[in-house]
């Protein structure tokens, strides 16, 4: 018999994805260029030419075997090495190849990160606004994803609401900053808070409490932004990557996960990644991007023109009178409707093929998610649109 | 705290690649030339020049966003239609890209095949000797693998055993032919049998059983060997390939399900499978992998070499005395040891520097396995070997 669960799924239907096909259907009647689609997390910038000259060089000069052939469960030991040093470098950190795990992407990397930590019936804590496919992360693992509602003020953490939700079978908490969909950075302070209580609660439960951080955005980040980098302030961190975004490569399919070298049992927890791999069919991502990503880790697409939509849209939302918290980094804007029904309101602005997403999938109904991942000149376009359904409906 | 799940895998270790690295470091001691390393099936005839030509063609000619842009989660609808395509024409089937789905190799899509028709504590039935990657494969699904002993006669399918294993909880047999290690291709025969089993107790229990045929060395059939293309024999069937064997790209990780357009409910099972991606981090292969196998699924590596090595590895050991079943496809040959633990046998032959796998881990104690995937030069150069270690042993 077919899997019940998964038909399930099939009738709820994502509202992102939805709004997205929705976008490119209407282009398709009034031209593209008219439609203000500002649904999709998909990079615009292009990756960098050096990366396309790394495959090509690559495809010249590897052997047939160190190109094609089998590679190492774990990840190329040459590429996991230069991720290590990168990381090392740019971070203060003291990472060897021992404590890097190549993934085909964050979701790869967070399916390992969950499994390493929680059986099934263990609970895993992360913080609204969320992506909602962490949802499917956890569950399907086992484990129950529970949410903390947000903090709307400036959208760092809720930490009266987490301090009540946290308890024994609390195994992990999820984190993302730069957040996907506010756009907000976890400050210094926010993550040492949190830090704080990890090491309190894990040590009152006598199990350690992981924190898993989803940093696909971590190198867009916004001038004078304080970001700091997680792992440094807490000990028992997985860290999630993915070149998804700062290379704009997501089609490449290609991240990491980092454990801390202080987090105790960091290198056996790397082996046991490839031992879950084994479970959930996770092939190890392509040899030959492997190595072209171990050639680009210090660089990245163009992505200031991210900033630069950023302060186009976050100046004219302030103008038009909406409540938004300026972001500190990814490609995501966040602010508040206009009217509470958020689902409404975007109903309402997509009349004028101004399309965003209503935040009630991150669990932050009455907010709306713009993916400004666009190019520039669409957002100014945008803009007299924008005003235009303002003024005729509020 | 750590999943005690993975951490008791690490202690078992497997067989074959703890005599693989056996072999390298060996090899370091004597030059790998000397070692005779029948234990990796890591394909030796390099890849098609066309598909490195096809991969640097797609990096200079499509655009950033084709080539490494967010690509379907199902695949890219133009690869799925392109391998449909291929495989109708190929085997006279119904297949369109709403019945394939791209996978990264054949443990990808076996981790969606398995999940698709069973939920935690069904059975799944296979056949010995099998591919001990079966078990983390199927357990870890949450259903439970059993295991048919095998046919040593003919390596072909034990009936009379899998009729007594087969029951009510039983939802999919998964079958490995060309197999992995016997060599042995089942006959038209076997799969009609097989199908009609399947076909009466389907009936019987009131629930499909799905048959899960897992292909990675479909092309790789020597001549004249009787090689069905199993799913024209029983609609229910849920094909696994991967491109690793039969292009030389096992680094490239790339594969698909393909599920017979005659089975009920195929289109949404492919869709299902989107959604079991999500669970397990699947995150679809790499798009530039993708485009470059579409333009290379009608040709293979020079896969030639392989029946020339069976048929030398074949006769010298019919010639000293060795029972083996002749090999109709893979690049594996199976004889049964000259004495009864066939661990000591492999264990008496490593101090020749001629290594092969005991079959224990395959569930046929008794037999052992040669990957003979090596330099048609250096498999000449081992029958010497191997006849000093009969005569000095046996």
């Amino acid at each position: 018999m077919l899997a019940q669960k998964y038909i399930d799924m099939l009738n709820k239907k994502s509202v992102i994805r939805e709004l997205s096909e929705y976008a490119v259907i209407r282009g398709k009647e009034i031209g593209y260029e008219n439609v203000f689609d500002y649904t999709l997390g998909n990079p615009s910038v292009p990756v960098p030419k050096s990366y396309n000259d790394s495959l090509i060089r690559l495809i010249g000069e590897k052997s047939a075997m160190d190109l094609h052939g089998y590679s190492q469960s774990l990840g190329i030991r040459e590429v996991r090495d230069a991720v290590a040093k990168s990381l090392s470098r740019r971070f203060d950190m003291d990472y060897t190849l021992d404590h890097i795990f190549m993934t085909s992407g964050a979701a790869g990397a967070i399916a390992h990160a969950v499994r390493l930590v929680t059986v099934p019936g263990d609970e895993v804590i992360t913080f609204a606004p969320y992506f909602p496919e962490y949802g499917p992360y956890v569950n399907h693992s086992g484990a129950v994803l529970k949410v903390v509602p947000p903090s709307t003020r400036d959208f760092q953490i809720n930490f009266d609401a987490f301090e009540e939700m946290i308890n024994e079978k609390t195994m992990a908490v999820l984190v993302n900053s730069p957040n996907n969909p506010s756009g907000i950075v976890y400050s210094t302070q926010t993550i040492k808070r949190l830090a704080q209580i990890l090491t309190d609660k894990s040590r009152e439960y006598g199990h350690i409490i992981y924190l898993i951080s989803d940093e696909p955005y971590r190198e867009i980040v916004f001038r004078d932004v304080d970001a700091p980098y997680i792992a440094k302030y807490y000990d028992a961190t997985i860290t999630c990557y993915s070149f998804s975004k700062s290379l704009s490569v997501p089609g490449d399919r290609i991240g990491y996960v980092a454990i801390n070298p202080a987090c105790p049992d960091a290198e056996k927890m790397i082996v046991m990644c490839g031992q879950i791999s084994r479970g959930i069919g996770h092939n190890c991502p392509s040899a030959i991007i492997q190595w072209a990503v171990a050639e680009n880790l210090d660089i990245t697409a163009d992505i200031s023109v991210y900033e630069k939509n950023m302060n186009i849209l976050y100046d004219e939302l302030t103008a038009l009178g909406f409540e938004v918290v300026k972001p500190g980094g990814t490609f995501y804007i966040f602010p508040k409707a206009l009217e509470d029904d958020a689902i409404a309101f975007c109903n309402k602005a997509k009349e004028y093929d101004f399309i965003g997403v209503p935040a009630d999938s991150f669990a932050c109904p009455g907010y709306f998610r713009l993916a400004y991942c666009i190019e520039t000149e669409k957002v100014y376009r945008s803009l007299e649109v924008l005003r235009r359904f303002v003024k005729e409906n509020y």
